[in-house]
């Protein structure tokens, strides 16, 4: 790992360390993105059969999984496999269903009432990957929220496997969502038929979940411009940021950089320290457990680009914490809570050293579907309000209207709508 | 209007009577747009000088105003005018208020406690645009949130008028708003200073405020690919959704078709009746009251495109609108509560006949910064949430991990995460 002291570093090596790698829109994987898209707008489900037989290399002439096969599928699952999936989503949804917004009503003035009502997103599409690995939790992490938001239609497209099924722990985590519409479809065609809609897929209204960069390439484009449909975020690649004092364990800090390093090569690990011995210890400690990882060459490309940083104490590495703004934050401090309202830009935070990010990532009760690339300067990880509207209401009786009329009608003069003056004068005279 | 009757359409007609206007996003503003992005991305404020003098016609050195510009402009605006300013002001902070959410922590297992906890968006830039006419309520409707929210920094860019000054109406909201940082820059220039930031005007997190075509494409650019920030939602024309009975009074209704209809030529106004008297009487006085009106020119584009649909019922009525989505959704209809549970999708609702649009656009209280173009299927009106993040924290002693740790493990093997389950066995056995 990259090793500096930050206060020798000019301004352009300090934001270059901070830096995300460069997104993956080259002009080649945009237009190609964007032919899948019109073939699947064109040709539906053939054009999804097509880049199935293509990408992954199998024919599948009905993509969806059926409730039989779902049932199968929870059936064969190891029992403490299905265990672990399920006392995950009891954690998941008691947390979530305890953030849940209500609806709310207000008298603004007297006759006048206003209200906030929400509602379920009524047709929602899950992406839940399956790259080097299948992701059961993902789809607890999307079909939690979208099942207490109340949303009418859930679908999830999930890659299928070189067998042509779909990965029996994702089947089990959709159905304790509730979820019984699957279709083992994957990448840009999959987001393609759930943006636009096919024969058997539903169009939806907003689409979730992560996804390498052709997926992502493909839900920003579907996102913007004619017929757009909401996505729940941008997405980039993982990335956890360590705040390590003299007294943490180093052992314990090298095994979560570790875990963060092997999500994908691209992965983004960054260590802060006031303590040269930690980074010393820590340095050591990854060497040591990285030759015993399955996934070493993964996570040995990701630790290339990663950086053990000294800092002059840990006010400055709060500073630059909140510039980085983390997908994933872990204060492996002494009182870590005493340490957590300086942290004003994170996705998710771990407070101490017994919180590694592996338990955001199944099973604490957080969502792992977090902000990455910096958007946690301005977005927040999947919650149940990610799958509702809030609409807006205002009832208002005649003695309101006297009551708040006559200020609408002097703004909009002001603003030289006229006829708006008028839908409210109109009404003044008619109540008088 | 055209008049139709809904039953006697087939689907394309159907389709094609509730499209929305094609974007204005062709390939040369497209362009333009990211010409002029990136050339303030290189020379800063001066080529933000540059382009006011181009498109506004006028040279400004320093386009921020001065607080004591501020006072002025407060102190001579005429006092109905500023009155009704801070009494809007009153009633959209006390809704806005009342529907802030927060901070909630809870216990998901013994040792594992799980929160959510919200900051404000550090930065945020506002544009309040002066189009046709200056929008001081624009600067109410997104400098109150952004204050509620307890945003450390927020900038207004509005373009300048002919004599170089900001409107007075506009820097008085924006001191209601305790804003002291008004820039007098407009367009794709404001979008690119604020994204990008220049020697004087800060880089912001997330942009928010409606605008023409050219500042939407340029806030839709802004906000993806590298060094991204957020905005508040993808802007299209003005849109209402009228659904009157027979009861309803047509002088009402047209007025409120009118007072959308004034907006732009592009303003999108559709009235569904089960009753053929009433859309006859509403057409009549849409003649009559189009007469008197100053914007009678633009009224006129917007009603040539516009529709009177006769529905066989009021059901029908509801589900035409919830596919179409309104940004507003005017319930002329006896007992209009009664019908608002059909509601599913739409920015705001006004209820009743005493409820015109220009109360929302002003001061009922709710935002008027809300989602058009269909974006009602997935995204809400601008609320004090849209100025800020929800951060996920979770403590957990050992006791917890003991708890949540082994479920965690089981998972991480599931998905071939072998660092991911170390990470947490490593610390039970140390525990242990
Ligand atoms: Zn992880
Ligand atoms: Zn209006």
């Amino acid at each position: 790992m990259n090793r500096v002291q930050w206060s020798r570093l000019d301004a352009g090596a300090r934001a270059a360390l901070l830096a995300r790698p460069a997104e993956m829109n080259a002009p080649d994987v945009s237009e190609q993105v964007a032919a899948i898209l019109a073939d699947v707008r064109e040709r539906g489900d053939r054009a999804v059969r097509d880049y199935t037989q293509r990408f992954d290399g199998i024919v599948l002439n009905e993509p969806r999984v059926s409730v039989a096969d779902m049932d199968e599928a929870s059936a064969t699952l190891p029992a403490a496999l299905r265990t672990a999936i399920e006392e995950a989503a009891a954690r998941i949804e008691a947390f979530h269903r305890a953030g849940m917004a209500a609806d709310y009503a207000l008298d603004t003035a007297p006759g006048v009432r206003c209200e906030r009502m929400l509602r379920p997103i009524a047709r929602v599409g899950l992406y839940v990957p399956a790259g080097s690995a299948p992701l059961p939790s993902t789809a607890l992490m999307l079909g939690i929220p979208a099942r207490l938001a109340g949303c009418e239609e859930v679908v999830v497209c999930t890659p299928p496997r070189a067998d042509g099924r779909a990965d029996p722990a994702v089947l089990h985590a959709a159905r304790v969502c509730g979820i019984d519409r699957v279709y083992r479809i994957g990448g840009v065609q999959a987001i393609a038929a759930m943006a636009r809609g096919t024969a058997s897929v539903p169009a939806c209204d907003k689409l979730f979940g992560p996804g390498n960069g052709w997926v992502t390439e493909a839900k920003r484009q579907v996102s913007s411009g004619a017929g757009a449909v909401g996505i729940d975020m941008p997405a980039g690649p993982s990335e956890v940021l360590v705040i390590a004092d003299a007294g943490a364990n180093p052992g314990f800090v090298a095994a979560d950089l570790l875990s963060q390093a092997e999500h994908g090569p691209d992965s983004q690990v960054i260590l802060l320290s006031d303590d040269d011995a930690m980074l010393d210890a820590v340095d050591a400690q990854v060497r040591a457990q990285l030759a015993q990882l399955p996934r070493a060459g993964i996570a040995r490309q990701a630790l290339a680009c990663s950086h053990l940083v000294r800092v002059a104490s840990l006010d400055e590495a709060f500073e630059i914490s909140n510039r980085y703004a983390p997908e994933h934050l872990i204060l492996a401090l002494r009182d870590a809570r005493a340490w957590l309202p300086r942290v004003r830009r994170a996705g998710s935070v771990f407070l101490g050293d017994w919180a590694p990010e592996a338990l955001g990532d199944y099973c604490s009760g957080t969502n792992h579907v977090l902000p990455t690339s910096g958007a946690a300067r301005y977005c927040s990880g999947v919650n149940v309000s990610s799958f509702q509207v809030a609409i807006t209401v205002q009832e208002v009786s005649a003695e309101g209207l006297a009551q708040v009329g006559p200020c609408a009608a002097e703004l909009a003069s002001a603003e030289g709508l006229e006829a708006h003056r008028r839908a409210v004068t109109l009404r003044l005279e008619a109540a008088a």
